[in-house]
């Protein structure tokens, strides 16, 4: 039955993508993401246009991919849909132009809507992989993603066997598949480090229609630096957590940390690393920064499990130098574990996320700038917020030079409602919203969190509002919004 | 060490209440709240303010509970803080005052929250039961709720023992209580009928301060008929779901139904229960109403569990008349157990609740009349939308014969935002948002969902609005809500 796969180019393995089909690409972030492939299916949608030929397919990832994926396809305008989450500058466009359906998921989501079957046919499954198997065993690289749902649902499967990544990595992923219910058991993981699946996705090798073979770095970009607005908002979630531990709402023993992506993201995390009175903690998480891994190298952290190694080459060589001293350390996971509200809730995972925009009653925006256009969009932040032990959410109080209220009479769009969020946290300070009502949230957002030049004017809109439990207007709700588009700055608001 | 506790009167307990103090009352909807205690003791508070004396107490609660417990004490003045969820008109009044610090909360973290020390030290636990034993084994009532955290968080605990609710209940409750991360365990519930738990709440019998005896009937409320509308919302909820299992993205074997409460929900499972192509199937919900033994009778539910039986007098001395023949086909549940996300998900719960109001993308506000005016409150709406394997929203499409589109440009507050709003039913039609980006989801919403009186209207806010992913305008989003208070009636809109 077994057969050794065709290998192919990619430019083969392109020709054999249809008008239409709906593909499941490998990629939560630009690691493990597919490279050549895409490329070559982007030149051939190309090729077609300049015919007169419609081709488009669906795309659907684990989360943002790389410029090879996102972008060739988005330049080439060969996308039809796109799920669950992009970061990419030409799609973007094509996206808020309206050209681009775009199904903003959360991520945990993602995979069973697959197997249920919510965005029909799996036509490919197009993932990269540092080694496969005759038998059809496939060893991933630096994410776990959605792959394995992509694996076992589409009809056919290419393999990018990517040779810059070591075959070293077995070992380093833990792939558990869920069943639909009414077969669906609990999911056995009781500890961050547990192993509860496989080494490597198992697939039917007969649906291994072609090979490609392939040589190139994951496109992951650098972050901006810390600033000093980032580095205070770092201290001052290490401050709160140190003080809940203390006050013994965090077990001595503290509990796992999920951090989202980005500078903000590094600087908390650099910040509770060097907090005296933080213990040496584990991290249940999503993407896996640098960041972390100068915390595991430093043994501030003994244990992180991810659903991607977003690494910059730097340090992604050093470890790949290294991987020895990492077994045993570090487990990639689906994004369906790792972002599972099951163990999120079990676990009792403290949840570190940025908003785009907050609100002064503990609403968050993670999505759309002035409400309309799409940034990225959720990812995993409402699947961590919704069920963590505690949940936090990040941000500088302003943006453009002081232009742009980061905290806003009332959200231009929401994402996380006040139920989800528990803290608030900007270089001002800490908002503790839990037992709060809306007036007490709102009166502790502006005094703690809001930037000194903001206070004034949200006191004035929060006094101008009408009554009701939480009180707004109708007609100012938006005002700093409408401003910030008449005069380029949110302080020339008058109520 | 164990002793008979003192039995006390109402008065005499309400007597060891101090102002300030921290108060779990049973009570999940009026079903098994505590009656006689929370009367004695608004008539306390009126005694010491009468005197000039401050009296307040913070009331948590399962959810809502009835006129003894939250009319009194809200006539009375006597409410420092209120969480998670109440439905009581005076109540509501003064929350809306900004007197009372209300809390809104998904149900499913109340426990939690208590166990955590989130609210902070709970004095008392003030309970219904039906029997409670000289070593600390107490049989509740109607419902769980949150009474099992109650009762092993507060210092001290008072009884009401009601004779109107038979010791025949042995049997009916299922009590399981959650252990604190990190020492939490998979919930080993993996099918609708599992008994996870004891038949009673085990207490240290020491705690027991007094016992009141009583004799009052659950306060509970009938609703209003079905109407033609809602008559209408529930066939096309019913029609939907058969489809889905025709389609096969149901199984064969259905899955089990939440519903919320109401005469909406009434009407659903009505039209469920009378469909031919959906089989019998259970029941994992919340609120156990008269239309769910209805569909137990008639064998078409053949298993339900909930957190209360919040049922009208007669259906529940009809029950209680011929209580044997229910045992085996339906528990009680804590509320962190019936709504729990990890059960809720794996399951595979169909949710099927109410919006208050609804947007043309999808979000949906719950709680908010206008934007600021509390309703009741999220309740369980949240937790089983959230991991739901389809969730589905109903609303009529308009109120008050008309002058209000429950189906609005923006919604004037968000409890649900897209991302778990899957299916909004109306009594025109059918939105399925599955894969479906914002531009499409409001085609779906204004074509099959909105009054036709509201279509134009609709399309025009979509028309003018600006680019983006989300094409919204500040100036007119709320447009609706503004023309509504200036002159009663969404209709006189222009935009």
């Amino acid at each position: 039955m077994q057969r050794i796969p065709n290998m192919l180019t990619a430019e083969e393995a392109a020709a054999l993508i249809r008008h239409d089909d709906v593909i499941g690409f490998s990629g939560f972030t630009p690691a493990g993401a597919a490279k050549v492939i895409p490329t070559a299916i982007a030149a051939k949608a190309r090729v077609e246009h300049a015919a007169g030929r419609d081709f488009k397919v669906g795309v659907i990832t684990g989360a943002s991919t790389g410029p090879s994926l996102d972008g060739e396809l988005a330049k080439a305008d060969a996308i039809k849909f796109r799920t669950p989450y992009q970061s990419d500058k030409t799609l973007r466009e094509s996206i808020n132009a309206g050209k681009t359906h775009f199904f903003d998921m959360h991520l945990s989501l993602l995979p069973q809507y697959v197997r249920y079957g919510f965005l029909g046919d799996l036509n490919w499954a197009i993932v990269e992989a540092a080694d496969v198997s005759s038998d059809g065993k496939i060893l991933l690289t630096t994410s776990v993603g959605a792959s394995p749902t992509f694996l076992s649902k589409a009809k056919h499967i290419l393999i990018e066997v990517n040779r810059y990544h070591p075959k070293e990595l077995l070992g380093f992923h833990d792939i558990y598949e869920l069943k639909n219910p009414p077969h669906r058991r609990p999911i056995p993981l009781v500890n961050v480090e547990d192993r509860i699946g496989t080494q490597r996705v198992w697939v039917d090798p007969r649906k291994i229609v072609g090979i490609v073979e392939s040589n190139r770095p994951d496109e992951v970009r650098n972050f901006a630096q810390h600033s000093a607005a980032t580095q205070k908002i770092g201290d001052n979630v290490a401050t709160f957590l140190s003080d809940e531990l203390k006050a013994g709402r965090i077990p001595k023993s503290f509990l796992p940390i999920q951090s989202g992506v980005g500078n903000v993201a590094n600087a908390v995390l650099g910040a509770m690393g060097e907090h005296p009175d933080i213990p040496r903690f584990q991290m249940y998480s999503e993407v896996i920064q640098d960041s972390v891994i100068e915390l595991l190298n430093a043994e501030r952290v003994s244990f992180v499990c991810g659903v991607s190694l977003t690494l910059s080459s730097t340090v992604l060589q050093e470890m790949y130098a290294n991987l020895e001293a990492y077994q045993g350390r570090l487990l990639l996971r689906p994004q369906e574990i790792s972002n599972n509200p099951e163990i999120i809730r079990r676990l009792g995972i403290i949840s570190i996320n940025t908003a785009l925009e907050a609100d002064i009653f503990g609403n968050v925006n993670s999505t759309h700038v002035l409400g309309r256009e799409m940034m990225n969009g959720i990812g995993g932040s409402g699947d961590f917020t919704r069920s963590a032990y505690i949940s936090i959410f990040t941000c500088p109080s302003t943006a453009k030079g002081g232009n742009i209220s980061a905290i806003v009479p009332m959200c231009s769009h929401i994402d996380h409602s006040e139920h989800s969020v528990q803290v608030l946290v900007t270089e001002h300070g800490v908002a503790d919203f839990r037992g709060k009502a809306p007036r007490e949230r709102a009166a502790l957002v502006i005094n703690n969190c809001v930037d000194p030049s903001y206070r004034d004017l949200l006191w004035a809109y929060f006094k101008l509002t009408e009554n009701g439990h939480t009180p707004q207007s109708f007609r100012s709700a938006f005002a700093f919004h409408e401003t910030f588009l008449k005069t380029g700055d949110m302080r020339n608001t008058r109520f």
